[in-house]
């Protein structure tokens, strides 16, 4: 619609930088900052003014060099192109100990993301309530889910079911997956993942360490 | 050395396959499943048996095709290749909510894994044990990290400070960082950060399911 530029040119880096100002944004609104300068913004993120500006400029122009950025209208702003500026209900299959966890986890309210919904198999967990959210059967995930207009799901089941939970939830029209799964999801690509596998980035990150130590150590 | 080929040319992708493989592996192994095809094993992650034989060759070959593989060879192998096949001891800096969780995080164990060494700078932290790891002063973290060649640190202090805690790390010698702090961290390309965010994962789905219902919208 408005002024938009180059609407399908940005990147999910974008994205990902535009959440990273909004968390840092509210922060400083915490800290009763009312304006802040693109510079002393971008360099505390070690972006630079030039990226930052450019990122905004996908969604229109906002604030003026030199002047400054009205913290509380950038944070609305910004909430508002991420579509966190209204509260977000969300579900969650597979409540182990992963899925307990994030059901307690209360940085999600802080980002307008409440969990409405979760779902196990277990019957020793079906019907109880975790962390004030009922645990229904997985058998109901899909009329819950739609009717409750549910677009984004949490998955953090066993590897061996995460495939077909994703396609029932898909089938719901779930529209984003976080996936803590150890297995590639398949989806259609109307549908967006994302993975979150601590001990992997964890095993990459060990593996890169040893090759370079083994590589700086044939250094001449 | 042996027989590596294309030593360089396997992606980062690569090595995350590696680790799904290995953590799949060992849930077969607690199942007492000895023998695995190819095909069974790469069918359940979703992955290509090609992509699987590719990503394995790039360190050797391992199994014959048709007689599948030998679940705890494959496992060492795998250990081996990334750098886990022995104890490896990490340091966390910030033990605030997410510090302390992720010191009580069961699952590092299981990946032979180990938090060895935690830093913080708040004095009613500083000097008391957490999950069984004394808590010790920023002011130490060079000298401790150093002295016991920790390679691998996690980094969840506010973000504020995350840049200058980075710096300390890398001129202690760490090589890698799993970044929790929400800004991008600059270091030299000597060092590999990964980043877990899972506010700006969320975020980024939500942002791409209200795109794709806004487009779909507008289809004709």
């Amino acid at each position: 619609m408005e002024k938009r530029n180059n609407k399908n040119s940005f990147s999910p880096e974008t994205i990902k930088r535009l959440s990273l100002y909004l968390r840092n944004l509210r922060r400083l609104k915490e800290q009763d900052i009312d304006i802040i300068s693109s510079r002393k913004l971008t360099t505390f993120l070690n972006v630079t003014p030039d990226q930052f500006r450019k990122d905004l400029s996908f969604f229109g122009g906002f604030g003026k060099r030199g002047v400054g950025y009205n913290v509380e209208k950038l944070t609305k702003e910004i909430e508002n192109i991420l579509g966190v500026d209204k509260e977000r209900s969300i579900a969650i299959v597979g409540i182990g100990k992963l899925g307990s966890a994030l059901l307690g986890f209360e940085g999600f309210s802080k980002f307008n993301i409440k969990i409405a919904s979760a779902f196990d198999v277990n019957k020793d967990k079906v019907g109880k309530e975790k962390k004030g959210v009922k645990i229904d059967h997985i058998k109901y995930m899909r009329d819950i889910v739609k009717k409750n207009n549910i677009k984004i799901a949490i998955v953090s089941t066993p590897p061996e079911v995460a495939q077909e939970v994703a396609e029932g939830l898909v089938s719901s029209g779930i529209k984003g997956i976080l996936n803590f799964a150890p297995i590639v999801l398949k989806v259609p690509p109307t549908v967006s993942v994302s993975n979150v596998d601590m001990a992997c980035e964890l095993e990459s990150l060990i593996f890169l360490a040893k090759r370079r130590q083994k590589n700086s150590g044939v250094k001449r």
